[in-house]
């Protein structure tokens, strides 16, 4: 059996392993359009920032290391075209491919914010890592950097252009930062320890063109003109779904290919996985696309299985998520008020702002955590936090806790570790169950 | 309605408050035979390692507080005895005391090691605050000190005496340390982060007798003699119940006093909580009996409603603990291999090594969690952690996933976070779910 897998990202790397550990015969090849596979382009915004010393540090393996375990990955090669009927790709420089399995992991781009001067020098998409490394000596001789639009790579390298003493202008037509996704409360003291490092915000503006002689020289925004020698364009990701497209492949209301628990699309014996494809939130079963490394590949290494003739179902997701933002950490799960109320989803919230140690040990920080929960079952919902440290675990547990049912009775009556170095007698999630709770009481 | 308690820690003064929010005309009297109430005992050890700064750092509140809020603490004051039949206290310099409900919250005490020269100076029971700050300048003429017996107080003790450049030896007649609660994999890398910074641990030996003229200059054990200005007891915690069992009130199995779930005793109106009395393990129903703080505390308010005319359930427990203890931390829920072994508990476990950011981020510490799953059932039962960071967020999480009955597949499929510098592809908490399922099918 020949398995063809298009992508070399997580997903595809993920599926391409996951076949192989399934059926080990078969013939696995993979096609990436770009020069590397096998790294953490997550970790891009923080080699900018000299937090990592190099673009070498993000690599996982070599290209001899996927050789070597029989996953034959064709660089920098692109797929022109798929005929799911002949099972067959058109391959540049290859010419016409024959498949038994396909699986498309074609990923992600920026939303194009489609504005005039759009081709100049100077407006960088945070993505590839050859491309990042040119650009970091790019950012070398950079003094003003604006980013259009705010999304979580862009929040990233807020931060790393502050550490590299760029100054920053934040261009967003939303009202606060990734405001599709935290809630304004939670955002607050990222968007402070940015003024304090001194960065601009214009919120409810837009970026109106990109001006400059060929480089980038300053970018005009409903707020007047601002001097930028960078931009960095952090608008939304859509699923890189041209292929999936032309091949007669349903989409679904995202734009991402709709695919069934086990990634199989609407073609037989083609699957798909990561953020090219949408699937359903376990609350309210409404289809998200563009989530985590984590999740991308999780759902190839399912689609992997299926290909391979194994069986693994993907289960709704709740999307746990966590990051570094400003001076803090942010995270939550499935979705803060802001996310509910437009998706008319009913809630009773409360928040609780914590510690996270012994209020007189060193290192102690502020922590708080909102959590939102059903009106009739009183299970958990939604949840977001902002804190010091402990987000990120903490945003994995309440995911959990979502998808078992737990009740905010269940959490408010939680036992939890107190010892002075690294937990406070009270546990801000107790507490903010304390305070659903309460809130029920005054319905 | 008068409500007596009798205890000025975690227990008592969460009774105290509790029953005045129940009941705010109830006349509230506390007896403590210590000089305050108030503090963080468990920060002790870490003001003697000088993380922080002073002892009065630990106090949480001042006498004035509380007497503004209605509650009469009587300090220095001993209760000597108790009449459950005519509901009277003897205490001392005040004659008869009469009450309408009483709580006991009288703790615990270190247990005796019942050895020879036990009266010198220089043996030093790590608890009350006072004593503390005169151990801290006694601890500045010590060169060389022994720890008799290696529970968890001891073992922050050990970091904070190697902090002060003292010589340090444990002797313990267990084969490692905290021998009761946590296993031998686990502790690894704590007694290998002791050896570097040169403690000496003699483990399966005991001590015999202190030596000394009025002041301890030696140690004698099994394994021959130790010089040592300074005795740390890390002997296990035995419940205070001396005034229970005089005034005939039932005690249980750990020799802690028998409690409801409401926390009240064998006689009526006489409620009791904290370190006093003994409450069911969630998984085994066996008593324990000597928890933390937090428990204690939760306890205490529970008692208090109760006493107070209210209604509040306390949960059998399923004991989250997290704590530091060498370079590292380590923590649990439930038990571990060694417990379930000793008490006949069936499990099938399984454990990862996993890291705590991405690999490339600095920082990255590893972590390693171990799992126990009940056989028939597949639900969790019992962890155990040792890591660089968020231990005591996972010990939370996984002490509520035991409550809820969370399988070991629900969290071998669970969702996580992945942002290079909060947090790791794979949660280590989903690697050791998925050993464990791969234990199951070798079964």
């Amino acid at each position: 059996m020949k398995i063809v897998v298009i992508g070399g990202g997580a997903a595809g790397l993920g599926a391409a392993g996951a076949a192989q550990g399934v059926d080990p015969q078969a013939k696995i090849v993979s096609y990436t359009k770009f020069e590397d596979v096998a790294y953490s382009p997550c970790g891009i915004p923080f080699v900018h920032g000299k937090e990592i010393e190099s673009f070498d540090r993000l690599f996982l393996a070599t290209k001899q290391q996927y050789a070597d375990q029989g996953i034959d990955i064709h660089y920098t090669t692109t797929v022109e075209s798929v005929d799911v009927k002949r099972r067959t790709l058109k391959v540049a420089g290859e010419g016409e491919v024959k498949y038994d399995r396909l699986i498309l992991a074609t990923g992600w781009n920026y939303e194009d914010p489609g504005l005039p001067g759009g081709n100049l020098r100077g407006i960088y998409r945070v993505k590839n890592i050859r491309e990042a490394a040119e650009w970091d000596k790019y950012i070398d001789g950079v003094k003003s950097a604006v980013v259009v639009e705010c999304g979580p790579i862009a929040v990233e390298m807020v931060s790393a252009l502050v550490h590299r003493g760029i100054k920053v202008t934040v261009v967003d037509p939303a009202p606060w930062p990734m405001a599709s996704i935290v809630d304004p409360d939670i955002i607050e003291p990222v968007r402070k320890s940015w003024e304090e490092a001194g960065v601009t915000t214009m919120w409810g503006e837009r970026v109106t063109s990109f001006g400059g002689d060929g480089t980038l020289t300053h970018v005009d925004t409903t707020a007047g003109r601002v001097d930028a020698q960078l931009a960095i364009i952090g608008t939304r990701k859509v699923p890189n779904t041209s292929l999936a497209k032309a091949a007669g492949l349903d989409l679904g209301a995202t734009g991402g290919i709709a695919v069934d628990a086990r990634m199989r699309t609407s073609a037989t014996d083609v699957f798909a996985a990561g953020d090219c494809i949408e699937i359903p939130h376990g609350v309210t079963s409404v289809p998200l696309q563009g989530l985590s490394g984590s999740h991308a590949y999780a759902q190839g290494k399912t689609a992997g299985i299926n290909a391979a003739g194994g069986h693994r179902e993907y289960q709704p997701v709740y999307v746990p998520w966590a990051m570094l933002a400003g001076d803090w950490m942010i995270g939550g799960i499935s979705f803060g008020e802001t996310t509910a109320t437009a998706l008319g989803v009913k809630y009773v919230s409360g928040s609780s702002k914590g510690i996270t140690r012994a209020r007189y040990y060193p290192g102690v920080r502020p922590i708080t955590v909102k959590l939102l929960a059903d009106p009739s079952s009183r299970c958990l919902i939604g949840a977001q936090i902002v804190g010091g440290e402990g987000v990120k675990e903490r945003a994995d547990f309440l995911g959990v806790a979502i998808r078992a049912g737990i009740s905010i009775d269940d959490l408010a009556s939680m036992e939890n570790v107190y010892s002075p170095a690294i937990g406070a007698l009270n546990e801000p999630i107790a507490m903010a169950a304390q305070a659903v709770q309460q809130n029920f009481r005054r319905l």
